[in-house]
């Protein structure tokens, strides 16, 4: 069994929660003084640690084993939700030094190597995961050019300012990076509810974001009786209720659809509304369920129309994601040191949520660990994991990073 | 037969049309300089037809005939909604104005007494019914004090602005005003689907307007399984769908109820709603109908609470509207003369808007006449009436006057 140090791990979690702590969370947002004091505190101690590091041309902390591959690859990212949390992205990062020092000072493995990684924007306060996009090759020049933060400064003058215009942008080496590994909270509370302490991440779900909206008649809310109105609000609340029940037949236990926002037009006490908006999102870890939910929704979108007094339209929406598969071998790893670690306190499970890991994963073999969120909380100051899990994890992490990059020397 | 002119009524109409013409539509809010234009003309042509005329010190314009009670009161309001239309409110002040003038034109009916008023602020641009409520001898001071319209005029300095804070109020004498009467545009489709001509108010609808908060709690919306979400959002629509059926089995043909606005909070694509609102509203012009709704409402919102994860709360609304049955004996004038001009195109019915005639009803008798509006609109630029329509309800509405007159002195 490979022995990482959890005080070790524990302080470089506490140290790097201090960069933008706000009281019990943490804002520290992509490029922010915050962000880049804690990038150059995280590249000083991968330093320590015996990396290679260096902020790269976008923001990316890239930590190179000086040992020669195959190299597994661990990374996370650092930056946070405009109110987040001190785990998310953190303990993956922070695992990947961990790991790295674990296994360089343990004779049987110091010739392993371990790169470590805290890309850039994740949580897209200029352009999601845009670390991890550069790095797999996508082209980030359009948005270094156009992308703003809400605050509408440039991503291009960001970078400028923290002094990495200039830099090399580090790139994905095929030759050398066999498999990349993202551990991290689960943001959600299945493991909670469960009584579990390890995840090991089947895929990353895939998503669709669309918009709808209701045209009826704007109406005198007194003097339009009931059985001439065209109310979209009413309409829209019709509809809803139908694509609970479609949706419903076509669910598992994990697929998820939410209404996360409805407006009504002209939204006043004494007005009918003559059109109302909302925003549906769906995720679903099977392709062909999240290609069911489209086509039932476009029949219900129909039938809807051939109907009813009120039109219903699909407005433009966001791309759609599709699912992502974590590598079988690599989730075999985490499984089996899981088992030895957490015998009976572990499982498989889909994420919910999206990850770095889905942009690296269409490149290299990919897989996640998780450990449960407290109460299921993320993205808010009181996210929190207990600290026995934090350190669970990480031993789980260590032990199946050694197997696998054992593996990959046979 | 009393005659009225058309040209002369439809004239004063469109001369009225032009202060605030915006397009099709009027914009005239209280106390602006279009409406003190539109005051001061109309306080002319009360004058060139004999009343005396002034403009109070609230700033309804009240023209008085000269001759002795027992008078008919009629009025209705020239102030304007932000984007209104042209004859809503102006249609019945100009039929006083006409309907003083037939009177005094005709040899059996020269002794009559018509006073004619245009109420200040029916549409609450600083408070809504501001005219009607001061001339009934409810106190408007504070109104004065701290009433402001939405561009921060507060109401004691807009009747200081127009000259008219010094000026006595008008108010109500029991000793002359026997009776009230609103002719008004109808502002629904009623009369328009049932191919009438005009409608004979029998009760001013009743008015409640409540705010419900549905709380369940905030989560990841891709991480948190349907299983164990708390979604307000959810819980809203669930709720309207319940409330919907409870109100259809109370309902009648006139019953109407509305839900105009739905927030949810935070209200983005990828977060479970925490908290949701709605605003309802619904009318009824009988008060145990209202009463029998507020208590399936409570009903529901009990049930709710015992059942389901998500609570919903009653927050402060509008203070309740009673229905305001219109006087049975001045109805039946106005149904007698509708049968001597316009037989078989007539019908009685409910009005489903609020109008000064309901702050006026609880002090003396009134009633109500509607013509029709064209395609059911008001409160819009495209409001509008047939002009035989118009004239045919200011007939209507003058030989009903003569006879109410006629029947006074008996």
């Amino acid at each position: 069994m490979l022995k990482i140090e959890p005080d070790r791990l524990l302080n470089d979690l506490k140290r790097l929660r201090s960069f933008g702590a706000t009281g019990t969370g943490v804002v520290r947002l992509s490029l922010s003084p915050a962000d880049m004091d804690a990038r150059r505190w995280l590249a000083q101690r991968m330093s320590e640690a015996g990396l290679s590091a260096s902020i790269d041309g976008v923001g990316t902390v890239f930590g190179r084993s000086r040992n020669d591959g195959p190299a597994l690859l661990i990374g996370s990212h650092t930056d946070t939700q405009p109110t987040g949390g001190w785990l998310d992205g953190a303990l993956g990062v922070i695992y990947g030094l961990e790991i790295a020092r674990a296994l360089a000072e343990c004779g049987e493995t110091r010739h392993l190597a371990v790169d470590v990684a805290s890309w850039i924007d994740e949580e897209g306060a200029f352009s999601g995961f845009l670390g991890s996009r550069s790095f797999v090759g996508e082209s980030v020049d359009a948005a270094i050019r156009s992308a703003r933060n809400r605050e509408g400064v440039l991503l291009g003058d960001a970078l400028e300012q923290a002094g990495l215009a200039a830099a090399p942008r580090v790139r994905l080496d095929k030759t050398r990076h066999k498999a990349y590994m993202e551990p991290h909270i689960e943001q959600g509370g299945r493991l909670e509810a469960h009584g579990k302490s390890i995840g090991v991440v089947t895929t990353i779900v895939g998503i669709r974001e669309l918009r709808l909206r209701f045209t009826g008649q704007r109406n005198h809310a007194g003097t339009t009786p009931m059985s001439i109105r065209r109310d979209a609000g009413a309409a829209l609340v019709a509809f809803i209720a139908r694509m609970n029940e479609a949706f419903s037949q076509l669910a598992d236990a994990d697929t998820v659809w939410t209404v996360g926002r409805i407006e009504l037009d002209p939204g006043s006490f004494s007005v009918v509304p003559g059109s109302a908006d909302m925003c549906l999102q769906f995720r679903d870890a099977g392709a062909e369920r999240l290609r069911a939910m489209e086509a039932a929704l476009a029949a219900l979108i129909r039938d809807f129309n051939a109907q009813e007094k009120v039109s219903v339209a699909m407005l433009d929406g966001e791309p759609p994601e599709e699912p992502v598969t974590m590598d079988a071998a690599l989730q075999a790893h985490l499984a089996s040191a899981a088992d030895a670690l957490a015998p009976g306190q572990w499982e498989r499970m889909p994420s919910g949520a999206s990850h770095d890991a889905q942009v690296i994963a269409h490149h290299v073999p990919a897989c996640m660990l998780f450990v449960p969120s407290i109460g299921g909380v993320s993205h808010d100051f009181i996210e929190d994991t207990a600290e026995a899990h934090i350190v669970l994890g990480c031993e789980v992490a260590a032990n199946a990073a050694a197997r696998i990059l054992e593996a990959m020397r046979k």
